[in-house]
Parts: C-alpha cells; sequence; structure tokens
C-alpha cells in the first residue's frame, strides 16, 4: 500500500469533487424544454446568456478572406507564429486601445490569446496554492471555479461559499460597489463594466483597489470584457488609466463582445513587466516571465486568419463599424431597462454594459422568477443566484438579441407580466 | 508573518523556478543568427523545427472561406459553439479515422480543440499530484516541462532529469524500444510515430504497454500526431487498435500535421468513457467527465471557421488532398534518410514519420554536431540533447521543408561535409 491508498491506479485531482455540477445552464435548458413541450407554438425569446447575435463587421470579413487566401500560396503561407501573437496585432492594440488613454506598453506586455475564459482561467496556474482569493460576489463562474480545480480553495460550504475564499459582497445596498476585504488577501479578481450585474466603478472606487494592491501586497486580475460598452465620461475603460497599477494589476480584454468574436475566438491580456510576485525566498519574481513561460509551453497561439481579422477592427472603418455595433447592443440594453422600470421593477447596469440585473419583485427568489417570466412573457433570463449567493432575488437580462425580439420581449413584459 | 513568510505579497507557482530557460531554439536562433553575420550570403536551409511548409488544401481553403462567409449573415452567424466541438466535425472524425480502424467511439469521447499542445499539456490537470509518470527519453518537451510545472516531480538533477520522473530510455541500443518500467507508475507518455525519434512501435510492442497500463492500473497518454505519416502494414494508427487500450488510454491527434493546420489551429483528444482513475476514497472516476469540466470551464471552443476548414478534410478530394501532402514530405524524409546513410550516417525514422534521427558520427556531441552541419553545410538541425539526455550523441533532421531545399541540404552533405 503506497500513500496513494492500496489500489494501483492513478488518482485523480480530488479538487474536481469539491465543484458541483454546472448546474445553472443545464437547469436552464431543462426547464424551457419542458415548458415548450407543454406550449409547442409558445414564441420563446431567449435573453439569458451573454453571446452576441450580429453578424461579424465587413472588415473583419474582408481580413479573415484576405488571410485565408495567403493560407492557400506557399510564399504567404503561415504555419506556427509566435505563442504570444504576432506583432502586427499587437502594435494595433497598444496604439488603438491603449495610447489613447495615456497608456505605454511594450509588446511584450501583451499576449494574444483564444479567449478571456481561457486567460482568466489559466492565470491562477502561476500562483502558489497557498495565496488567498478574493472574488466578487456575485460573479463570473470561471474565476472561482479555476481555483477550486487548482485546489486554493476548502470544500462548499452550506451558505454556498468556498470555504478559504474571500467573497465580496455586491447588492443593492452597497450600490454593487464592493467592500475592501477585511482580511489580508493576494489575488483579486474585478470584472468592470461587471458581468453579470451590468454596473461599473467610477474611478475613484477603482482607485481604492489599486492602493489597496499597493500596499497590502496583493494582484489585481481585471478582466474588462465590456470596457468597449462604457458610454459615460469617468468610467476607467482600462485599469491602468489609474496610477500605480501597472505595478500590481493584469488586465484581460476580448473581442468577442466588441467585435461579436464569440464563435472567432479571439482575445489578449496584459502582463505589464513591472507587476511582481514573490518567491518562496522572499524574491520578486515577474508575472510576465511567468504567465510568457506558461503560454509558451501550454499554447501554441491564435490561428494566423483570425489574428487577421481582429486586427481589421483597428481600421477607420473598423473602429467605426465596431461602434454601429456596440449602439445596437446598448439601444436594447436601454429598451430593456426603460421598460423594466416602465413596470416599477428596480433595475442596474444597462447604461455602461450589455447586462441589466434586475431586483427581483416581492422579495421572490431567482429560479421562481425565472419561471414566472417564462411561463407569463415565455422569456427566459439567468437566475441571479447562479453567479453566487448574493446574486440571490436578482436575474439577469442582456441585450444580444435582436432589435425586434428585444422589444418584442419588453412589450410582453409590459402586457402579459403580472407585478 | 503568515505561511508565506514575512511580507505582504502573493507567492508565486515555485515549481516554475525548477525548469531551466527554454534554451534549445533560443540558442539555436543565436548560433544561426551569428553565423550569417560572419556568413552574410551564405544560404542557409532550416530542417530544424517542426513546422510545415506547404500551403493549406484546397479543400480546406474553400471551407475556410465559406465559413467566413456564413458569419457575415445573421441568420448564418455562429456565436459561442459547444467548448467541446461541434458534431459535424466529431462525427467526422469517428466515420473517418476510427471506423476503419474497428474503432467505435461515441460523439461526446472525441474533444476538438485548439492544438494538441494545448491537450498534451492540460490533461495532467485532472490528475493529483502525487502521481508518478513516465516519459520516454528524448521527448517533446510539453510532456515534462508541464508535470515540472504543476508539481509534480522534484528538481533539476545533474544528470539532466527531474527527480520524481520515470524516464524511458530510447536509443540506438535498444532499437528505440522503451523497456516496461522497473517501478510502478500511474501516468505514461507515448508517442508514436515518436518525435524527435521518427521511430514506430509495432502493435505487439505497443500491447505490451496497454497490458502493463492494465496490469498495472496506469493510464497512457497516447500522442498519436504523426499517424497520417505511416508507410508500413502493421504499424497502429491508434492505440485503440489494441485490445482493452480503451480501458487505459486517452488519445491525441491534430490536424496541423496531416492537413497543414500548424497555423490555423485545431486537434483533438479521444476520452473514451471507460478510462476511470480512482478517487482518494478508491472510487472509480471517469476521466471523460473530468476532462470536460476541464474544457467547459477554462475552454471556450475552436473558431467555428477552422472546424468547418478540419471539416473539408473528410471530404473526398480532402482525403487525397492531404495524401498527397504526406506523399511530398515522406519523399524529403526518404531523399534526408538516403543521402545520410549514403555518406555512412547511422539514420533511424524517416520511413513512417517525418523526422529523422541520426547518431553524430565520431560520438560527437548534438551541439558539436550542429555546429559543423552549420557551418560545413549552411544547414540548421536540432541537437537531439534539447530533447532530453539520452538524445545526447544525436541529431533531428525533418521533413516540412520544400523538395527543392530538401535536395539541395542533401547535396552539400554529400559534397560538403567531413565525415
Amino acid at each position: 500500500m503506497d500513500a496513494k491508498g492500496d489500489f494501483a491506479m492513478p488518482v485523480i485531482n480530488e479538487n474536481y469533487l469539491k465543484l458541483p455540477g454546472s448546474y445553472l445552464f443545464a437547469e436552464i435548458s431543462k426547464r424551457v424544454t419542458d415548458f415548450k413541450q407543454d406550449h409547442p407554438d409558445a414564441n420563446v425569446i431567449r435573453l439569458g446568456i451573454g453571446d452576441v447575435t450580429r453578424a461579424l463587421p465587413s472588415v473583419v470579413i474582408d481580413g479573415l478572406h484576405n488571410a485565408v487566401d495567403e493560407m492557400a500560396r506557399e510564399e504567404t503561407f503561415r504555419g506556427y507564429g509566435p505563442e504570444q501573437g504576432y506583432s502586427f496585432l499587437i502594435q494595433k492594440i497598444i496604439e488603438f486601445d491603449y495610447k489613447p488613454l495615456g497608456i505605454t506598453l511594450d509588446e511584450d506586455e501583451v499576449f494574444v490569446s483564444d479567449g478571456s475564459k481561457s486567460d482568466v482561467g489559466n492565470i491562477q496556474e502561476i500562483f502558489g496554492l497557498n495565496n488567498k482569493v478574493a472574488i466578487t460576489d456575485p460573479v463570473y463562474p470561471v474565476y472561482l471555479d479555476t481555483n477550486v480545480m487548482a485546489g486554493r480553495t476548502g470544500e462548499l460550504q452550506g451558505d454556498g461559499r468556498f470555504a478559504g475564499v474571500c467573497y465580496l459582497t455586491c447588492n443593492a445596498e452597497n450600490g454593487f460597489i464592493p467592500a475592501l476585504p477585511q482580511e489580508k488577501v493576494d489575488i483579486i479578481y474585478l470584472c468592470y463594466p461587471n458581468n453579470p450585474s451590468g454596473t461599473t466603478l467610477s474611478k475613484a472606487e477603482l482607485k481604492k483597489w489599486v492602493d489597496y494592491a499597493r500596499q497590502n501586497g496583493a494582484v489585481i486580475l481585471y478582466d474588462a470584457a465590456y470596457e468597449a460598452y462604457i458610454q459615460e465620461p469617468g468610467i476607467p475603460h482600462s485599469i491602468y488609466e489609474i496610477e500605480g497599477a501597472k505595478e500590481v494589476a493584469v488586465e484581460f480584454r476580448t473581442f468577442s463582445k466588441n467585435a461579436g468574436f464569440t464563435g472567432t475566438r479571439c482575445a489578449f491580456t496584459v502582463v505589464p513587466k513591472t507587476v511582481v510576485a514573490k518567491t518562496g525566498k522572499g524574491e520578486d519574481c515577474p508575472l510576465n516571465k511567468l504567465w510568457n513561460r506558461r503560454q509558451t509551453t501550454k499554447f501554441n497561439g491564435v490561428p494566423y486568419i483570425v489574428q487577421r481579422g481582429a486586427e481589421a477592427v483597428y481600421t477607420a472603418s473598423g473602429q467605426k463599424q465596431i461602434k454601429a455595433l456596440i449602439n445596437y447592443y446598448m439601444t436594447n440594453a436601454k429598451t430593456i431597462r426603460e421598460g423594466l422600470k416602465s413596470v416599477g421593477l428596480e433595475v442596474f447596469g444597462g447604461v455602461n454594459a450589455p447586462y441589466i440585473w434586475l431586483k427581483t419583485p416581492q422579495g421572490m427568489d431567482s429560479w421562481s422568477f425565472f419561471d414566472k417570466l417564462l411561463t407569463e412573457a415565455y422569456i427566459v433570463g439567468t437566475p441571479g443566484s447562479g453567479f453566487g449567493p448574493a446574486g440571490q432575488g436578482y436575474f439577469r437580462l442582456t441585450a444580444f438579441g435582436s432589435q425586434e425580439s428585444t422589444q418584442e420581449a419588453i412589450e410582453r413584459i409590459k402586457t402579459r407580466l403580472s407585478l
């Protein structure tokens, strides 16, 4: 009998057993299927998931076609590219996304990837297992689940929280502005504009987090997937707009939500060389070096074709086209937001983000409101409780549908929903 | 002072510090650059890396263009797809790659991914840290490095081996057929046709490993990236041709080497539902379930466009075109193999694989032969020692160049190399 027991077999990563099943979208799917069986003629409108529905911008289509043609000829064919992404794309990212904000970055501080989900999921690998992780509650589940899988948490507890994780509650009472942690934390995940709540932090609020990280020795993993949806002045588009952030923050961005790349897959992560963590001996180690090692060892880069498609976003017409896309979705957001308000619901988000977060009426729990919305108005949304215990009593609708179906959905809410 | 020391900062994953720098290709690049500075007119031929050079097959180009056009219209636009890959591709994989071998697979046993490098790098995450890992020596470095990074090994030792890892020596003395381990191992990485040695295992030899795994409770991670290069009968294309392998083996395949997808990125991994590992309590847990959880949590699927490109490989003309590609490269392999033999070098591989593995003359070390080949014949190859200590005294050439440059390279070896 060895350390693994009296059986001769590989042992699994038991941290996986701590995770509950991914019940949220499976349960949604089941309830919708059941409803449709009972109501085969019901025209169900889905405003549940965060997936875009508009076609790719025509500049992107042209960029993709041109790159496909390059792959058809030996002289222009591309095999393995740099794991970190092609220079032609990284230069544009720096020039268009950061320089106008007064932020300077070196090319080797930007890592192109196949998606922010991959990057926010994988980034924890470069940290030791004894770091204390802080997440907001509610939260995009990937931050939490990947830390559970790595063994950086204890077990799931009765209150729906994992032991050993610092949860930062965001609700109507605190205006969805998380309070600084009371305990020392090492790694802080922040997502602004926020998924699922659609709320933002002002520069002053974000500065509190950067200052906290600098004073307490923490790293901020900043998910800015929805930055393109910011409409109001004074809301930071990048955490590096905050003084000192380049010492403590990693930023994640994606082409999924500004240019419709959810099925085309391209994103990038900024890891300034000035962000360090400690070795066990207390020496500084730049995260940039570790992330570079992680990516070059376990990843082989984004398709050349796709990187050329992403590059096209940074042409003059590309910038216009993605602005038009965002306006389209933000018109939906306004429709939803104002429609819900007009029937007396309490609504958050939807001003600088494609997500509308509503408080369920009469203290109804999230799943009961899901059923009510489905059965009375034939609309599918996402129960807030699926994003964490503090999401209980809230509900998420997204602005990613067509304008026609979004308007129809709101009309139904106004006319069919008993409130 | 806390468990992490008297500093308030996140601690890195210290396992990364065990890795030496990726000196191999950096050192090759440096030596080539230096040489070119001294010999600006030298026409250097690169037969060093495993990257393809021929254009994508025209059926793939057509498939990509068509899919790009679909992304241009709302009615056919695709957002998030299944993380595991689209059914249209998985069905073709099963039908064309496995059914003719008498192997039946369910759709949910095949996971489409962005590359075998990602999959062979990430697969170890689903296993506990106390499993004993076996790798061949020489080896594709990703298997080893990702286990080092995860903390499944000790430190690098003076003999070039990491403590805690079982190395299976493959050299001319044992005909590059690794002996079964003397100690109990849990996870075995095998790659056939082999990178870097270009050698294969017969069905009988591979059966020994499957039997070992079944009898001793081990899992085989079988990298079949080069299976399309197999020319001779009797060499298994899939490990599932061996009886019982579906109980103990995971298989990795890629479109990189058969269809030229190194820069287009598509691969797949087969995880039969019958392969299990143990929980700490000794219960069986299917790896399929764990890998599905890993992929759905940390990955968002391969671009729709790229999956349509891969699907095109499985048309009648696609099958013809990839066969022509492989013949092209295998003609190079023959040129290299026979050319090296004609000057009296001892040569392995190159018959069922695009890699030719040669024994350096007069017991020269791998780097000395690198310098000799570069300075005398202006040819770049890869020192065998870069693949592990047992690669010392060997050297890798690849068949992925153009036929013209490959023939020119062999001509130079015949006429300029002093042996």
